[in-house]
């Protein structure tokens, strides 16, 4: 069973949540209306031993780095919907056979990647675990009601553009230090022409096409185009590798020439991947030649899968 | 370590959080400023296999229970704020070794408490862990910023009250399936008259001594007065056992007879337990000679502590 299979099964047996809630389950992050001009941002993603980082061996993955992940998952989530990260509160199991100078060290680099976004830690609760090192951490942000972006906002001739570059973040390091793309978001949805967002955890192919089942489309896309992040990095790593944490935002035809000129982040390419299309049988991520992308090679990676 | 002296050092070293920020990290909730007349609260606490339920043996705790327990152990610290609970979001890591019949089972129990409360579960995560079940579960709610109840409230003379018994939590079951005392702690601030609150998750004394230290008070406490969950509850059980998740609320000696009186809950004891004192040598809780009660016992259920 896959995580959005088993989520989407559960979730849809659940009473309708209230007006209030303008996003509910199922995207980046819910967001609640706050006020007559903002939405609350609410979401939680979580770090597991030996799943999301190094938990031991020579390789293992030093204590900040991993509170530091956990962190900039959930800020990349923010990054998504457009809004901006506020207040962040976690919840740690350490593990019994650490000692609590990791546990201190695992939440300085939440701490530290939390001061340079201007984010708070607001609350937190500590236990011991029996075997495993676990956190979750939940996000709270703002965003303003009328920019929110939501998977689901992508029409048919809308182009699919993409921050970064892809594939072999474990073997370089990126899933560990990357920049979660706040600023980035931010400035696309200020733009006006942001139509949808999701962010690249699980894979290009995986999460393009949870926007194409959110948006009911099928989208082209060139394997050519997609920026890659190292010159070995193969087509396979690129479309499936995932924690790229990277955004990709669906926008309308006319605005692609002017986006790409006046993207002011020189460090960080813009790039143009594809384009949304109507279709009968969705949703697909295809080539131009109309095959399945998805159904060639590697799927992505399911952390809920064992 | 305890959880207490971790999680203070930790957060002693972090940036002031802004103003909005109206309790910051170390109650039961944080509350954040929302509109001119009410805060959001947002708390988070979890539960681990053989650490808050058993996870396996022929006593194993049914999945859907732990799941409540979840649940209700965060509506309770809402409660301790006065405040209403609105929202839930939870992350669970499930054990290679449960497949997700169990989880969707663990969730059902979320989901069925929440119904009863008029709670939503609007956001969540899944991921599948090494070798134990966990799950953490952030709860958002609301409260009104003039009813707002902290540990630190209390003043010297005020009456010590709480809500139903102590003791023998774990061995009666009460742990799986108390109700969290939503119902019984907006009553309290609705009075007007709550000063200072806490729920007990770790003890009596404990959780008495935390809002002591908050308060900057010492507690006399009798322990003929404090009513125990069975004829056979001893006072070290009651006291010290835990996981009670009773309402401890501080109020004016002057309103004790009137809230006594008017305490419409037949079937939940309010109680008189003491009454705090100014003291020099803080905080301690103590007995009618000035005895110090926790250095006589045991001190408390620490999750912390290995």
């Amino acid at each position: 069973v896959s995580e959005d299979d088993f989520l989407q099964s559960f979730l849809s047996a659940l009473p309708p949540a209230p007006r209030e809630v303008v996003v509910p389950p199922g995207d980046d992050c819910a967001a609640i209306r706050l006020d007559a001009e903002h939405l609350l941002l609410v979401g939680v993603d979580q770090v597991i031993a030996d799943r999301h980082y190094a938990g031991s061996g020579p390789a293992a993955t030093p204590a900040r780095l991993a509170g530091r992940k956990l962190l900039a998952r959930n800020l990349s989530d923010v990054a998504a919907m457009g809004g901006v990260p506020l207040y962040v509160l976690t919840a740690c199991g350490l593990s019994a056979r650490r000692d609590t100078a990791w546990l201190r060290e695992f939440l300085q680099g939440v701490v530290d990647l939390a001061n340079t976004y201007g984010v708070h830690l607001i609350g937190g609760d500590v236990a011991v675990a029996p075997h495993d090192d676990v956190a979750s951490l939940t996000v709270v942000g703002r965003v303003r009601a009328d920019r929110v972006c939501l998977r689901s906002g992508a029409e048919a001739g809308d182009v699919l553009l993409s921050t970064g570059t892809f594939g072999c973040s474990l073997s370089t390091g990126h899933h560990l230090t990357f920049e979660p793309r706040c600023r980035e978001g931010a400035w696309l949805v200020d733009t006006g022409c942001a139509k949808a967002m999701i962010d690249v955890s699980d894979g290009l192919l995986l999460d393009a096409w949870r926007m194409c089942s959110a948006s009911e489309l099928n989208l082209r896309l060139d394997p050519a185009a997609v920026p890659r992040r190292t010159p070995d990095t193969t087509w396979e790593q690129a479309a499936a590798d995932g924690e790229d944490y990277e955004l990709l935002c669906a926008v309308g035809p006319g605005n692609v020439a002017e986006l790409l000129h006046s993207w002011p982040f020189a460090d960080v390419p813009l790039t143009q991947l594809g384009d949304f299309v109507a279709g009968v049988d969705l949703p697909v991520v295809m080539d131009r030649d109309g095959r399945d992308l998805r159904a060639q090679g590697s799927d992505g990676y399911d952390h809920f899968r064992k």
